[in-house]
């Protein structure tokens, strides 16, 4: 029994420090955080602390894929719900209750500082296209299966539809990330951007 | 004369050191660029270029003011010719030839850094909002003018659209800057997102 215990245990431990470091992250950004900061925040030692991530850049890759699995697996959940395929696009934009109001990741910025900063280094820019390509399909599948069930227009391709919604949603996390909080109104610019996809699905 | 051609020549070197600059902030980005680069690439010394800029933010600041006054320039000149809103529109998404093919700004992802590193800097933040007062406009009164001469749908609100088009610029130019190039097909997205713009404005 007692090596199980111990992995329940390490794995407890990391995803302790990995939470902790999430707000360490969120409170600093991604490149004004040491390791130092996440040792302190989290009271395990450096050799704790480094047993577990080689690296800030190694932790903060574990964090941005746990997020990426709890996308994913939120997704499939709600993929299996019945309903229609307008209000699934919707949900998977703006969370659960689809509405327009939902929080922005608080980790976002700091998403977008580690990709923006590290957009020449090779691993960066491969971990960034690895992203997409996961959450690209997301939403280029319902959008098909909802043109291949006539309620949507197969006006428009469900790929470039797809890519549209990353792009307006990216854009919509960048001008928050820079900008006064609210400044940009997110949540008109969402309601006019699911008005543009009425339009384009034929809604 | 002599203290004319001196201002002259001041202004000229004060030009060729931004212009010198921007290469090096394209090659670098910002983070990455040091005073130390900057002198070694336009050969002026250090006295010499700490003349001009205090540091490297006065720099990129001062290098991000000429382009948005080029910008604004571009603009004027656009809006005194004639022809359709629409197509003002376009030209002043893509430029001058209002063809969705125009080569990105090289600069643009360093601005991004420049942005999303500093947005807990309130002296960032505030430029990044005067910079965003300045191009609203530049869009919600073109199709305003749209509107009132009927060439456009009163349907939505001129300022909103205006904002969903700088949040669909700025999500390209990030995907630009962290994916590899063209990976997301940035000329079929503003051809898609057109098409929205166009079932909007009622074209």
């Amino acid at each position: 029994m007692a090596p199980r215990v111990n992995e329940e245990h390490l794995q407890q431990r990391r995803a302790n420090i990995m939470s902790t470091a999430t707000e360490v992250f969120i409170k600093n950004g991604y490149e004004h955080t040491t390791m130092k900061h996440v040792m302190d925040a989290t009271g395990v030692s450096r050799g704790g602390l480094y047993h577990y991530f080689s690296s800030k850049e190694n932790l903060f890759e574990a964090i941005l894929e746990e997020d990426l699995r709890n996308e994913v697996a939120k997704t499939e959940s709600l993929l299996k719900t019945t309903g229609s395929h307008w209000n699934l696009l919707m949900q998977l934009i703006y969370g659960k209750d689809a509405k327009s109001d939902a929080k922005m990741d608080p980790l976002a910025p700091s998403k977008l500082e580690f990709f923006v900063t590290g957009r020449n280094d090779e691993r960066r820019k491969t971990y960034a296209k690895k992203r997409y390509d996961i959450l690209l399909p997301i939403f280029s599948n319902v959008i098909k299966a909802g043109q291949e069930s006539g309620e949507f227009s197969n006006c428009y391709d469900n790929e470039q539809i797809g890519r549209s919604i990353i792009t307006f949603i990216d854009g919509i996390a960048l001008g928050e990330a820079i900008l006064p909080q609210g400044f940009i109104q997110p949540e008109k610019q969402f309601n006019l951007f699911a008005d543009f996809l009425k339009k384009a699905l034929g809604i």
